[in-house]
């Protein structure tokens, strides 16, 4: 786990805590496509992330316990590494999907597709949102933030 | 409403759309200032961000349709101007609850004071997270991305 540092003043928000391990540019879009089963650095780099770039926050990720550094080997390749989500680095989910709702409603594109929340079990469509104890969602709209 | 860009190639997907309004440094730690209560420069600034990165900031988040700009006088002081969250910009909410509860369970911090979420109605504690149509709550590693 990272050392607790500050991200502005503050390492007393949760919100600011996360961002020192998140909030570089490119780290929540190469957590998104490690949850679209993306592994290794060939695929990563497709994003459009410079390689330099792109070692430097693949080794930040494993260092701050989100990737989990597995060596495969490709027939007549040589041996390399490939970048698996651990359960902290699973666990970031919700904030991509509160993500792309926010985008899907506020970022409108030409090119835009759809990308989807599924129940691993069945299959059912799932949505991001505030819950009360016995599960009922609650608008976002009625909602206060307090500290 | 901005124009689509990419943040990295992909004016395809929605994460993507979200972090290139959303993914600067400070802007999400402003949204959660605002969500706190606070609308002007002078309380903006006690995070820790230089005068002029705040000034750009907040012009970008008025351009971006997230911050209503509004003016205000102070008893014998000069006109100003406060910043007020818009129906865009209150709808980051469940994006900042999600990076709230992330920071809480994976980045421990001694100083860390709890940021809860509450029913406006009836000051319920609510958390975020998956849910189905019917309202049941789904953990996030039983859920599948597609796209």
């Amino acid at each position: 786990m990272p050392h607790p540092r500050s991200y502005g003043l503050e390492a007393a928000c949760p919100v600011s805590r996360s961002l020192t391990v998140l909030g570089r540019r490119w780290t929540l879009l190469l957590l998104r496509e490690a949850f679209l089963g993306k592994t290794r650095f060939a695929e990563f780099s497709r994003i459009g992330i410079p390689s330099d770039v792109l070692a430097a926050r693949l080794q930040a990720l494993v260092d701050e316990g989100l990737f989990e550094r597995r060596p495969y080997q490709s027939d007549g390749e040589r041996a390399r590494d490939e970048y698996v989500l651990t359960d902290a680095g699973r666990s970031t989910l919700p904030i991509i999907a509160a993500l792309a709702a926010w985008g899907d409603e506020h970022v409108p594109s030409a090119a835009a597709e759809p990308m989807r929340f599924l129940d691993g079990e069945d299959g059912r469509p799932l949505t991001i949102g505030f819950t009360d104890g016995a599960g009922r969602a609650v608008e976002a709209s009625d909602v206060l933030i307090t500290r």
